[in-house]
């Protein structure tokens, strides 16, 4: 992906095709448009001088574009960069981060000051190596590892066009752009995402590809032989190819994308490094500053004679006004907001803010539950809670990468967002995991959506990526990851995941909760829905599960584990489980009872909340006696809970194909192995 | 992803127009072949009927396609199933698994009777619920996560040319053919795989894409708008659409793509589920088993009058012919390889052996660099190491996704391997992590080919879970995986693991190196080349680290971990560490000695080899006394070795954009912090 070396870079025969092609453009006229491009490219080279590192040749190659997007197109007000109808823009390419600070700089943010462009890439500053979202609220997501911008923004573009269903076009009426790069489109979720696109009809997303023919190793041909535009042509995009620094060019795409009812893809012909006089068009110009002596001969290649982030007075006038180009339709729409019928529940949904009573369903089902106690998969109570869930919170957004009837992840009655239906709840994603929570992210991070997804746990891996950046920006997305064990059965070692749970719970910042029957699932999905700084994880079982708990008052999953029955005695072990396997813990203990070893059951459904209370809960919750894990996955990471002379009884390698029942016996995750272990241990 | 729920499919019309279509294709006359098709729909209907679960819809629809291939086309013995120039055949939709086990079954390979296939998805049976490597020798590849298939398939055909460069056309000289799914052209990994094989002008590939309109949730239609077909011809492959039940039509489709220079897909119009009067057509016939009735009236349609896993004599002997139509051209393959100059190097490339001598440059490069102790990182590290073992070991095949000057895996003079020369032994493999995983996979399956990637630790996620089934099916692929920690610096938190060790020492069979030094990473790739029954991870530094072995005969990441420096009395406490942090912890010690406090320092670089050693040793190396751990990363998994009382010091979550230094400190990762809390304990 993106990055840098310092070293190493080919050298380039001077008069290369790329720099004849240069010398023809830098010999246009110059407009005064030019200048605000070379006011990006100047500070991009500052930036990356002053840091000694990062990503001078994207911004100098795309400079043109994006100068015509922010000042011709873009609907935006640097004066609220929050404000919810604003166009959105992502930059795919985050390598190149010195774009969007020079931009927010020039267009008058604040927070994006000269001092925080000296310190680029420096410790606490907002001008961080790659765009962070909470580091500048200019910065619509975190960018970087290739794939995801260009992935996010789908779901931003289906967010737009699902609140327009809800709340009209008077409130939500805005387009997505973006800038991606070589890299984003080769990318397999760029596959995804673009198909979803062209599938959707998201005719308001527009991307704009820097087709500068350089990637770090070379030339792009090297590695890719691909008609790109076809390949998007194929998904159902509109296509164009344009010279990206002619800016009329540009203008006259954009402008045709704006009337598309496709998602365009305009393939900006640049050349990587612009005005660089050695190092333009070559992969030395991508990954590392040009050094002083090439710095200087771009700046003059330009004309350009301010010193280091200075920009003179007319162009720092002219981007000023063009970062104010959007304050009068933000004030129209203030205006149109504050008469309009639904005003309340729209800063609502966009504050993130959960109805009043959102949760008063959920309780009744619960106290239904417990006197129930229905014997269902946990998957099943899901679906159980979100029909509690889903009609009181209609930020909740569904779906599945393709097995909505195994995940339960649907409700009946709640249609299909569709291309035809935009106001649907349900997306079927197709097979695309990846595509999937990068454009979950998307929805979260343009507000007024709490997504959830669906598919296999094992498949988390594919979606890995994404769930990664959920958890670094923390957004509000909910993971519903079925079929968590061996306990699917038939389908084999391909499809159990036995050391995916452990492979989330070291994300930091995700919560991970595996509950063990109905009530800790509802308890699950309210804390999921109640979190507004971080993603959630659900796995839940694919097989039925006993009800275990006999209380639903407190949210006790709130705490990650608590003691779900205590010894009769004084503990001579405590057996600690999560899931599916709490019914061995349960009936291990019944049976240690009954041979006269008090033993104690805790459910542990959520580690990190675990993680989170004081020693003094730990240790009443964990006893001083022997512990034993119990989960039907890998001990990586059990240690913690179980101490140096605790025992695991779960899974030491891959599974295999065979009935559920067959292979925990296989594998030794019975009550008996619990039990025999317990009393090998204690007599 | 492709599996089954026995419920919630929608019911179906009657004669619906796939139920037409399939009425008309049964009014067909019925061929001979058309029957041995039968045979292959009739066993998948057993094959699921008697497990109770399964997939029959992929094998019922694809049996005439797969008939005529494995007739007409597949150059294959049953007598030798692994004979080396044999075609390979890739089931990439591996839920259709019947397909396979009743093509092996009828075709009279050994290992694969009738009482396996009554056995299918039952524990210890070679017809497992998706195909297995290792569970039979006629099965090339797991699958069954959709998109691994094709994907894998891409690297043996790889591998054919390079190795037919290698060897020359009178040795290698087959060809690729893949059955895929819906699915695994939805999944991203088929866009990075497509465009590698349209850039390599891979013409011996040849994909049969089950064209069926339907998915787990429905008509393809909710989720899909592309052309399929016209994508691929963008990524340079050849394309053909037939009817996918007409075998004339497939045999000309396919004698094509034997004579085309591109790679082929070729769409196959079928029915899913074909001969099933109710469900043929819809989702219900793909995931689960039909239903005695359902099953009875699909035979019947058929005119398939044998018992439950019977099959007509005649047709078994058409069957048991077709599964020697290869044995002519193996015994004269066989004959030209005993006149063949290179035999003896073909046979033991193809075995997994190593050249005699193959450690001799590495064994003089370690006492080289243990007499000059380089400061050097250890991506540099392993760049020395691979010029001492590329020109020894001719099986390795180095790659990079895109980052080839940064994770130092090409070595001078070694060219790149292209479409223009298969016989290079670097590929630049673009910005495709996952694609590359998997295409490595398929290089090590097809054999002759030991192959190493690179790319930064972090983009590790988007490889996962073709990493996962390399450690599955025990395949010998290296990842050589640089910027491994904060280390990296500026690039910040998207491009920095802190969980991405955990993450991978978790998975099953992955060794997870981390070494410290020139020496580590020297042993560390001994150790993985000689491995020949599992995948390996070297997790490099960017950053220089001073050598810190003085010794270099023994090879002693061999161990997993050792005292690499003892304490100068009792041990008051011991500091464990890996990588680029035994430099802090040799620092550390130095300090605490000084205050006369004795510590030892350990280097633990594989996790997974300490594991294997008894437990005197680890007690031995870990020491009584405190423990200490450091690692640049998350503690998640240090508890195992450092026990309750234990201290650990590296990162508690994301880290930041700034210079590595800087980072080390503001996380308190130094040999100062290592100091006084080791004080604070042992005062």
């Amino acid at each position: 992906m993106a990055t840098m070396e310092p070293d190493k870079q080919p050298s380039t025969p001077e008069r290369s095709p790329a720099l004849l092609a240069q010398e023809a453009i830098l010999a246009r006229p110059v407009t005064p448009e030019r200048r605000m491009a070379d006011a990006i490219r100047a500070l991009a080279i500052d930036g990356v001088e002053a840091a000694k590192s990062g990503h001078p040749g994207m911004p100098m190659g795309m400079a043109d574009a994006a100068t015509v997007l922010f000042t011709r197109f873009l609907k935006h007000d640097a004066a609220d960069p929050r404000w919810p109808d604003r166009d959105r823009f992502v930059l795919s390419a985050g390598h190149g981060s010195m774009l969007i600070y020079a931009w927010l700089h020039l267009s008058g943010h604040a927070g994006m000051g000269v001092e925080e462009l000296r310190r680029f890439r420096q410790l606490h500053s907002p001008a961080a190596g790659h765009p962070e979202v909470g580091e500048h609220p200019g910065i619509e997501t975190t960018t970087g590892p290739l794939g995801q911008g260009i992935s996010t923004a789908v779901g931003m573009a289906m967010a737009e066009r699902h609140l327009a269903a809800r709340f009209g076009k008077s409130l939500v009426d805005h387009r997505t752009w973006v800038i991606a790069s070589d890299g984003d489109l080769q990318e397999g979720i760029s596959h995804e995402a673009a198909s979803l696109a062209g599938h959707f009809g998201l005719g308001k997303l527009t991307v704009l590809w820097d087709d500068n023919h350089i990637s770090i190793d070379g030339d792009t041909a090297i590695s890719v032989s691909e008609d790109t535009l076809a390949r998007f042509r194929a998904y159902g995009w509109a296509v164009r190819r344009v010279d990206g620094h002619d800016h009329e060019a540009i203008a006259a795409a954009l402008n045709a994308a704006t009337k598309s009812r496709k998602p365009t893809l305009i393939a900006c012909r640049t050349i990587i490094g612009f005005s660089a006089p050695k190092k333009a068009g070559t992969a030395g110009s991508h990954g590392a500053p040009l050094g002083p002596e090439e710095a200087a001969a771009a700046k003059a290649a330009l004309g350009w004679e301010a010193g280091p982030f200075e920009v003179p007075d007319d162009i720092r006038e002219s981007w000023e006004a063009a970062g104010k180009r959007g304050g009068g339709t933000r004030r129209s729409w203030l205006k149109r907001l504050a008469k309009h019928p639904q005003r309340a529940e729209f800063e609502r949904a966009m504050a993130g803010k959960l109805p009043e009573r959102w949760d008063a369903a959920i309780a009744e089902w619960k106290a239904k539950a417990v006197a129930e106690k229905p014997k269902i998969a946990t998957r099943i109570a899901s679906q159980k809670a979100l029909e509690a869930l889903v009609p009181a919170v209609p930020e909740l957004i569904g779906g599945s990468a393709d097995l909505t009837g195994s995940n339960n992840t649907n409700v009946k009655g709640v249609p299909a967002l569709s291309a035809e239906n935009f106001g649907g709840r349900f997306v079927h994603w197709g097979i695309r995991e990846h595509g999937m929570a990068a454009a979950m992210n998307g929805m979260a991070l343009h507000g007024g959506i709490i997504p959830y997804s669906g598919t296999f746990l094992v498949f988390s891996d594919y979606m890995r990526p994404s769930i990664r950046l959920a958890a670094l920006m923390r957004q509000r997305v909910v993971h519903v990851l079925t079929h968590d064990s061996i306990g699917l059965g038939e389908d084999g070692p391909t499809h159990q995941p036995v050391e995916h749970l452990a492979a989330l719970r070291v994300i930091p910042n995700l919560h991970v909760f595996r509950p063990a029957d109905v009530i800790e699932t509802a308890e699950a999905w309210e804390l999921a829905v109640k979190r507004a700084d971080g993603p959630s994880v659900l796995a839940l079982s694919r097989q039925n599960l006993p009800a275990v708990r006999t209380d639903a008052g407190e949210n006790r999953t709130a705490r990650g584990g608590y003691v779900l029955s205590e010894a009769s005695g004084e503990r001579r072990a405590t057996l600690i489980a999560t899931g599916s396997e709490v019914e061995i813990a349960l009936a291990a203990q019944a049976a240690l009872e009954e041979a006269g070893i008090p033993v104690a059951v805790v459910s542990l459904p959520c580690w990190e909340l675990f993680a989170l209370q004081d020693p003094t809960y730990h240790d009443a919750v964990l006893g001083s006696a022997l512990r034993v894990g119990i989960e039907a996955a890998l001990e990586f990471g059990w240690s913690r809970w179980l101490g140096p002379d605790g025992i695991f009884i779960g899974m030491q390698g891959f599974g295999a194909s065979a009935p559920a029942s067959d292979l925990y016996k296989h594998f030794g995750i019975t009550a008996d192995a619990v039990v025999a272990a317990v009393k090998r241990r204690v007599n």
